[in-house]
């Protein structure tokens, strides 16, 4: 396909195969490739053309190339559109990003509750003004209020003179304009939507979303969180070396920091550590077991909270259930580690020192894993933005604190 | 909705209602619930019932439900329907998990290409054996081979003497029967298709895959792949204490292996870590912010594979960014650890040697968190799952033998 294939080959290339293409370019394929390619390319064509394509574009595909030009472009290209089609698209842009209103299409086919099938079925089979393909047929009052909705296969299955009010099912979920795309994925595939009318405050039918687009919705949303638990921003496959290590950066050194404060911690015990040299040849396990068992638990959560399968009903059943399965996977690593270090060092203190760090370690890891998420969601942050971090420092620095800690105090007693 | 509060309240409270409502009970509710639960439910209720319910759903629900139940109670169930239900079941049971035949809806509309649109909405019209709905009509030969399809607003828009021949449109993409879910989600994605007809080896048209399936599809390759980089099987939120932790621990094991293969390492350096404290003091910095800067690429890798935006084309380009990445990461983070570790202890070597270390370190996790995924998916394996312990393992003894290492030497020598 056109856009697999803008993907794959080199800026001067790319540029090169759009202006031989010339007006033959389908700018639809551009909503198929990543951000900086569909930018490159836009800029890089005339105005004139993009406003000749855009006009012929379902508006939902229009604003997806519009809304990343800046304001000027935009504009021009919007004043070369017939005023209808101006006035549509202007709508959609006035709209939030990530919003329903933003993501809808504008066009869709809608008749009064007192038309009959047959006079749709005519409509539909003479006007040329209506979207390209559709899956139902929303039902209007003269205030362009929502009534109800018609499946396609609801009309071809219906005698031409019924009244479209006989057969029309009420729409159970209408989505306000200004509903986050993500909140109206959720609502599309709880209840298996097609389609979905977009209504603005007064809840007039401005637009329709489409499960083709909210596919893509959900795509976006879940590589979000996968990339944010793991220390990434939004980059994208085409982008260079420095762009690439621009947007890692912040985040390693939000690491350094915590990793620094961890050190701090271990450099009150150098005395210790001077006198009995495996308490550093251990110390790293018990902090990176408690950093594996607290990402688990974090993983787990921030997907329970983005599917919304988590909420104040069941958060202090969980709760409990993982400070369970802190006690015991921390006693079963705790038992098993102690018993080879014991040995390791031929020394059954430092064997019980460790047993007990780890499993006081890993009941940190639970209730931090589960705790932070919970806590930057009821504070309205992204839980997995920056949940990693967090965990990672309380797990780092108990580990160390701990293990040394006890170390100290039981070596110094006896 | 019922699925949601059966997923809120208790196990007993569950089977109460589920009794309670008897025949009332909808179970195409349980489409939506845990798997658990499901199971829970369904072993609960008397064969008769189930089959009963089976009987009124869509092919695909009822096979999502039979399909988790053992061979008995799935042969009772199945011997109770009739005869061409339990063949059309059995069908999509025979196929593998996670391919598009078990997927699959096996009732649709199929009409023979000489019929004309008026004989084919009589037929829609008459007809009392249609699936419950539908967006399109398959147009097939005498032994069932698929020759096109017709979108229902095309035929709502056509007259009604025009041939179905003459406005139906190719299939371009008809998914074989033994394709995996997640292959034919990605032809849905890129074709924004809202159903795709499903064909066996000899082309002939067994079945229709629809997008609210192929959306649930999405969600859990999504979700497999974010759990499984985090180190969490197939659990779920209603899991037990032992349950969850019985998933768990083996990845903490395998950790626990790594993890004292970094001790081993660390332990021949006993005797410089004795002589400088501040080596200990340092040293899980630079293993750790190689296991962060491993984790970015790794997850950016692995999630280029699942999209397939990742291949064989791009994968050399990839990976010489991330080596520059890495490079260029490392020198920045190298520099300033180099410069706030040398003033702490007042040692410009041990500046020096950190810096140095955590250059190489982070060129070493650039190269593990790309080349691992790759290479797992070349021969087969799943990147997601396993990348995580090996990139760590990676990060983890190269933190610690590069920066111990690289002291032990230039102290010696100094
Ligand atoms: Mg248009
Ligand atoms: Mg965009
Ligand atoms: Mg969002
Ligand atoms: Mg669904
Ligand atoms: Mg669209
Ligand atoms: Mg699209
Ligand atoms: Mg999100
Ligand atoms: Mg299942
Ligand atoms: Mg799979
Ligand atoms: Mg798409
Ligand atoms: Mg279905
Ligand atoms: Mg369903
Ligand atoms: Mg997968």
């Amino acid at each position: 396909e056109m856009g697999d294939l803008l993907e794959a080959i080199q800026p001067e290339q790319r540029r090169a195969l759009v202006s031989l293409l010339g007006d033959e370019f389908d700018l639809a394929a551009l909503t198929e490739v990543d951000e900086a390619i569909r930018l490159d390319i836009v800029e890089h064509l005339p105005n004139e053309q993009i406003a000749a394509a855009i006009g012929e574009m379902e508006s939902d595909d229009a604003v997806y190339i519009l809304e990343d030009l800046d304001q000027e472009d935009r504009d021009e290209i919007l004043s070369k559109l017939p005023f209808t089609e101006r006035i549509r698209l202007r709508r959609s842009l006035d709209y939030p990003e990530s919003t329903a209103g933003r993501r809808m299409r504008s066009e869709f086919v809608a008749v009064p509750p007192f038309w009959t099938i047959g006079q749709t079925i005519d409509y539909m089979r003479e006007d040329e003004d209506l979207p390209d393909s559709f899956t139902e047929i929303f039902v209007i009052d003269p205030t362009f209020r929502l009534v109800g909705v018609v499946d396609l296969d609801r009309v071809l299955r219906s005698k031409r003179d019924t009244k479209v009010e006989t057969v029309m099912r009420q729409t159970s979920h209408p989505i306000p304009a200004l509903m986050d795309q993500e909140e109206a994925a959720q609502l599309f595939e709880q209840y298996d939507l097609l389609s979905a009318a977009v209504v603005d405050e007064n809840g007039r039918l401005v637009g329709v979303l489409t499960i083709d687009d909210v596919v893509d919705v959900i795509q976006e949303e879940a590589e979000e969180d996968l990339m944010r638990l793991g220390g990434v921003g939004d980059e994208e496959l085409s982008d260079t070396v420095f762009e690439t290590s621009r947007s890692r950066v912040p985040w390693l050194l939000v690491n350094l920091l915590t990793a620094s404060f961890a050190a701090w911690v271990i450099s009150f015990f150098e005395a210790t550590i001077e006198e009995i040299v495996a308490l550093a040849i251990l110390m790293p396990m018990v902090a990176g077991m408690g950093g594996n068992a607290g990402s688990q638990t974090m993983t787990v959560t921030v997907r329970a909270l983005a599917t919304r399968n988590l909420d104040i009903h069941n958060a202090w059943r969980v709760v409990r259930r993982e400070a369970g399965v802190g006690l015991l996977n921390g006693v079963l690593c705790g038992t098993l580690i102690g018993c080879v270090a014991g040995l390791w060092f031929h020394d059954a203190n430092i064997g019980g020192i460790i047993a007990t760090a780890m499993l006081i370690n890993m009941m940190a890891a639970a209730l931090a894993g589960i705790m932070i998420p919970l806590l930057l969601d009821r504070v309205g942050a992204d839980p997995a933005v920056s949940s990693t971090v967090f965990v990672t420092a309380v797990t780092d620095t108990t580990g160390f604190f701990s293990f040394l800690g006890l170390a100290t105090w039981w070596f110094a007693i006896h």
